[in-house]
């Protein structure tokens, strides 16, 4: 598999994927043709060299996932930075593969090679199945996810 | 109270406050003069206007605290805005008089001014009292915070 960054014209294939999860269905709005506020936030993401959106590639030159890094810099941990992961979702006809587990481990990898001391990512504790998925692969839920919507 | 971005020169005091408390104590690296890798954080810190590094200055014109927000384009929830706080502190001598909440207050209205449809934040869950302080001011405890070290 190959992991690399998103072009804009597989937009309307990742935000396939966003939607197709039971919160996703909830909150997002995927059409054909794609409505422009995405294309938008995909121009956007791309001014920022520490945002990375990145699809997941087969074999076949298919589009089987996507996720999106952030590198933050803070001041904490003596200056130093953290990698978070959002929007991990991987082709509905294409789970059980094990590609979740090898997108997060690239993830990793991603992340130790930009100098990162920490990945960080929070899930909603009604996904069950995603934070055990998360904690074999040694994430700890050390920490309360806290939101509040505006 | 005034809410602006932090100067270079108020480093040394901003990284006093992350210090001074009992998870800060155990992973800064607090100094006179302060350490290099502190001012090269800020500096990059400072390159995205994506970043804003706050301090909290009292009528006396004395900086009583720090947050650290950032906004984070994503493609979820319709290509929106999300505002992330880190790195809360208020100077040890002035807790107890409210400038927390003024701060996150504070920090709310400007996710709101810069579109954010969202306010997120994680705290330790051995941070119980700050928990209570967050679920108070209207966040809820949704998700999993969950964090591997590298």
């Amino acid at each position: 598999m190959k992991f690399r960054k998103a072009t804009r014209e597989e937009l309307p294939l990742i935000v396939e994927m966003i939607s197709n999860d039971p919160l996703g269905k909830l909150r997002e709005d995927f059409q054909h043709p794609l409505p422009e506020k995405y294309y938008a936030a995909f121009d956007k993401i791309n001014q920022y060299e520490n945002q990375e959106l990145i699809v997941f590639e087969n074999d076949l030159g298919e589009i089987v996932g996507t996720l999106h890094l952030t590198f933050l810099q803070y001041l904490t941990y003596q200056g130093g930075i953290r990698a978070q992961v959002e929007a991990v979702r991987v082709r509905e006809d294409q789970t059980g593969k094990g590609i979740g587990q090898q997108a997060i481990q690239w993830a990793i990898n991603r992340a130790k090679e930009k100098g990162a001391h920490l990945i960080q990512l929070t899930s909603d504790k009604k996904r069950k199945d995603a934070i055990r998925f998360y904690e074999k692969l040694g994430f700890v839920a050390s920490h309360e996810g806290m939101k509040l919507h505006l």
